[in-house]
C-alpha cells in the first residue's frame, strides 16, 4: 500500500461527518496550541499545524484571536498560512492582516490566487490599501483586477471567473476531445464547455461527460443544450441569484453583444451572494449598517447610532401623543399602566406581517400580481387576531381594575391598532419597493412609529371620550 | 442554417439579462392571458403557452392565481404543466394542486420525476395525502421513496440524489473512459466520478475533465483528489450546509461504513437549504411559525396567535411594573409621557446586538472561543451609545419639561437600560445555544421583556426616589 493510499485511509476516518457527534472545529482545536506557543515563545510544532490547516479554518483561527494576537500570528506564521486564507476573512480582519503582511508576502499570496479570488479581496479595500496591494502584485494580474474593478459593485462582472472553455459550433465531438487533450492553457478542472459562434457569443453549453460519451463524429451542435441564461456583466447580483434559483442553474455565461463571452458565474459564487443578501436583509430590519463581528467597538457604536437616533425621534413622537392626554392620565392613572400593551401588541403583530412581506418581496413571490390578495388576507388575519386579543386584554383589565368601560376601551383600541398594524405591515414594504427603496431598510421603523402612535392615540383618545 | 440553430439565436436574444431593464417575469406576462381565457372559456392558445413555460415559472403562475382559479387551472391545463412544476410549488399550493390532479396525472408526473424531486414533494405531505400519492406511483419508485423517508427530516439522506457514478480504485483512466462510454444506466449528465474501494466506501473524487485529459494508462489513484468530505445520511442539513460553505464544496458523497456510498449531495441542494434556513431564522425572530404566503387566513391567524399571546403576557408584566409606581405617575404625569422612550430605546439597541449574535451563531462565527470578547465589545458599544442617547434624552426632557432632575433621571435610566440591553442581547442567544434551543426562536421576546421591565423600573423607580 503506497503512501497516497495511506493518506486517503487516514483522511476518510477523519472527515466522516455523522449527526450528533460533538465536533471541535479545527480552528477551535488549534487556538489553545497557538496561545501556548505565544506564551512560551516556542512555535516549532505549530508551524506544521498551520500549514496543514484549510484556508477557511485558518481564517476562522485568525478571527478567534484578538487584535494583538492576530498581529503576532501574522508575523510568526505569515509564511505558513495558505494564500487563500485572505479570501475567507471578514472585512475588518482582512484589512488588519493585509496591513501586517510584508510586501513580498502580499505579492506571493496574490500571485497564487485566482483572478476572481484576488478581486474579492481587493474590491473591499479602501483606496489607499487597494493601491498598496495593487502595487505589490504582478503587472499582468494588476491589469486583470483593474478591468474587473471597472464593473459595478455587486455585479455579475465582479463575481465571474475569467477562466472557461469554449468550442466553436462547427466542431465535432472528436475535435473537442482532441482540443481538451492537447491544450495547455485550460483551467485545471472544468465541468462545462461553452459553444460559441465566430463573435464568441455563447450559443450552447455541454457537460464534459456528454462529450465523452458521444461518438467522435457527432456534431457539437446536435448534442449541446441551448437552454442558456446569458447574463450581462453589469447585472446586479441579486437578480443574478434570482435567475439561478428560478431556473436551477449551475452556471451562467457572462457576455456582451460586442465582446462575446467574457466570463462565467458558477453556483458557488451564488451561494456567497445568497448568504450576503440574507444577512443584509436580517441586519437592515434590525437597523444595522455595514458592520461585522470584528469591527472595533467605537466604529460599531457609530454605525448603530443613526438608526437609534431615528428611533429616539419616533419615540418622542409617541410621547407627544401621550402628552396630549396628560390630564386624562392624571385623572385615571390606570391608563398609563395599560397603554403600553396596546402599542406593543400592534408593533409585534405588524412585524409579523412585515417580515412575511419583506421576505416575499426579496424572493419575488410578492408582486403587483398578488399584492391585493396579500393585503386582503393580512387584514382578515388582523381582524381575527385583533378580536381574540381584544377579548383577552378586556378580561385582564376587568379583573385587574374592575372597570368594564375601561375594558371596552382597551378592546376597541386593540382591534383598531392590530388592524392598522396588519395594513401597515403589508403596505409599507410594497410602497417602499414601488419607490425603489429596499423594504428591509426602513419598513420596521415606519411600522412601529405608526403602531405606537395609533396605539397610544386610540387607547387614550377613546378613554378621554368615553371615561371622563 | 437549420432549425436548432434558429432556436438558439432566438433564445439568445430573449434571455440576455441586462441591468436596469424592467423585465416582466414569464408568470406575470401569462397571468392576464389565463384570466382572459377563463373569462371567455377559450383556452386554445394558452395551452401552448403553458406547455412552453419553465416549471418554475408555471409554479409562480399557479401561486399568483387565487384558490378558485387554481382549481380551474389544474382541470384545464393539468396535462400541459411540466411535471416538475410540482417540485417548485410552496406547501399550501402544492397540496391544493395534488388534491386536484387525477390519479393517472399524478402517477405520470411522479414517473418522470427524479427520486430526490419526488421525495421533496412527498415528504411535505400529511399522512393521508402521502399514502394517496404513494399509491398512485410505480411500486419500484414507491420503494425508493419509502427508503428515503426512513432518514430523518432535513438530513443529508433526504437531500441526496441516488444517481452517481463510481469507479474502483484499481482502474486506469482508459478503463474509466471505456466504462463511461459503454454503460447505459449512468445519469444523463454528471460531473464527478467517485473512486471507491471494494466495500464501496468513497476514497476519492475525480472531475470528468481530468479523466479525459489524462493518458489512458494512468492509474485513477494517482490523479484522484482525496480531499473528500464524506457525510453520513443522518447528518442535519444545517451542518451539511456549513461543511459546503466552509470548504467550498461542490458536492459531497453520502456514505455509511456498512453500506458504502449511497448518494451524493450537490451544491444546488445546499442553495435550497441555505434559503430555507435564512427564512427560518428571519421568521422565527419575528415569531412566525410554519406559514407560507398562500396559507389560508384562518390558519395564518392561528399560527401567529401563540407568539402574540406570549407578547401579551410580557406586556402585562411590564404593566405590572408600571402599576407599582402609579402614585408617582399620578403626582408627575410627565413620567407617563416619557417612560416609553427609555423602554423603546432599550428594545431597539438590544435587538441590534441580538441580531448580530443570532446570525453569527448560525454561521458558527460566534462560539465559546470568542464569546467573552463579543460580550465585552457589546458592553462597550452600549456604554458609548448609552451615554450619547442619555445626553440627547436629557436635553429633550430639559427643553420640554424644564426639569433638570427629571432630565437626570431619564439620562441615568437610559444608560442603565442600554447597558442591560447590550448585555442581554449578547447573552440570551449564547445561553439558548448552550441549552440547545435555537436562539432565533425565543431570543427576541426574552430580550424585549427584559428591556421593557428594566426600562420602566429604572425610570419610574429613580423618579420616585429622586423626584418625590
Amino acid at each position: 500500500m503506497d503512501q497516497s493510499l495511506e493518506e486517503v485511509k487516514g483522511e476518510e476516518k477523519a472527515v466522516y461527518l455523522t449527526e450528533g457527534e460533538d465536533r471541535l472545529a479545527p480552528a477551535e482545536r488549534i487556538l489553545p496550541l497557538v496561545r501556548d506557543a505565544f506564551d512560551q515563545s516556542d512555535y516549532g510544532e505549530v508551524h506544521g499545524e498551520i500549514q496543514e490547516l484549510h484556508p477557511s479554518d485558518c481564517a476562522d483561527l485568525l478571527e478567534f484571536l484578538n487584535r494583538d494576537e492576530r498581529g503576532r500570528f501574522v508575523d510568526v506564521f505569515g509564511d505558513d498560512m495558505h494564500h487563500e486564507t485572505l479570501t475567507y476573512l471578514e472585512g475588518t480582519v482582512q484589512e488588519e492582516v493585509l496591513d501586517r503582511l510584508q510586501p513580498q508576502q502580499l505579492a506571493e499570496a496574490f500571485r497564487e490566487l485566482d483572478s476572481d479570488d484576488a478581486l474579492d479581496v481587493i474590491e473591499d479595500l479602501d483606496e489607499e490599501e487597494r493601491e498598496r496591494v495593487l502595487a505589490a502584485i504582478l503587472p499582468v494580474d494588476r491589469e486583470v483586477v483593474r478591468e474587473s474593478l471597472s464593473y459595478p459593485e455587486e455585479s455579475a462582472g465582479r463575481l465571474m471567473a475569467k477562466e472557461f472553455v469554449t468550442v466553436p459550433l462547427e466542431w465535432t465531438v472528436g475535435q473537442a476531445i482532441d482540443y481538451m487533450r492537447a491544450s495547455r492553457d485550460l483551467p485545471d478542472d472544468f465541468y462545462d464547455l461553452y459553444v460559441v459562434d465566430k463573435e464568441l457569443s455563447p450559443l450552447g453549453v455541454l457537460p464534459v461527460s456528454r462529450v465523452m460519451r458521444s461518438k467522435r463524429g457527432v456534431s457539437i451542435e446536435t448534442i449541446m443544450s441551448t437552454d442558456l441564461h446569458i447574463v450581462a456583466p453589469d447585472l446586479n447580483q441579486e437578480d443574478l441569484a434570482y435567475e439561478f434559483r428560478q431556473y436551477n442553474l449551475s452556471s451562467a455565461p457572462v457576455a456582451t453583444p460586442e465582446a462575446g463571452m467574457v466570463g462565467v458565474v458558477t453556483l458557488d459564487d451564488i451561494v456567497r451572494v445568497i448568504d450576503e443578501e440574507a444577512e443584509d436583509d436580517l441586519f437592515k430590519m434590525a437597523g444595522l449598517g455595514a458592520e461585522d463581528m470584528y469591527s472595533r467597538a467605537l466604529q460599531t457604536a457609530r454605525s448603530r447610532f443613526p438608526w437609534l437616533t431615528v428611533n429616539l425621534a419616533t419615540a418622542i413622537l409617541a410621547s407627544l401623543v401621550i402628552s396630549m392626554f396628560d390630564q386624562t392620565i392624571e385623572r385615571l392613572v390606570a391608563l398609563a399602566v395599560l397603554m403600553p400593551i396596546v402599542a406593543s401588541m400592534g408593533g409585534n403583530a405588524g412585524t409579523q406581517t412585515l417580515t412575511v412581506a419583506v421576505r416575499a418581496i426579496a424572493m419575488k413571490d410578492l408582486t403587483s400580481a398578488n399584492a391585493l390578495r396579500f393585503i386582503g388576507k393580512e387584514i382578515f388575519v388582523a381582524v381575527i387576531n385583533g378580536a381574540g386579543f381584544a377579548a383577552l386584554a378586556a378580561i385582564v383589565t376587568l379583573f385587574w381594575f374592575g372597570d368594564s368601560m375601561l375594558a371596552m376601551v382597551i378592546a376597541i383600541a386593540m382591534v383598531g391598532n392590530l388592524l392598522v398594524a396588519g395594513l401597515a405591515g403589508a403596505l409599507i414594504p410594497l410602497i417602499l419597493e414601488r419607490l425603489n427603496i429596499d423594504p428591509a431598510n426602513a419598513s420596521a421603523v415606519i411600522l412601529t412609529t405608526i403602531t405606537d402612535i395609533v396605539g397610544f392615540f386610540a387607547f387614550l383618545g377613546l378613554a378621554s371620550w368615553l371615561l371622563l
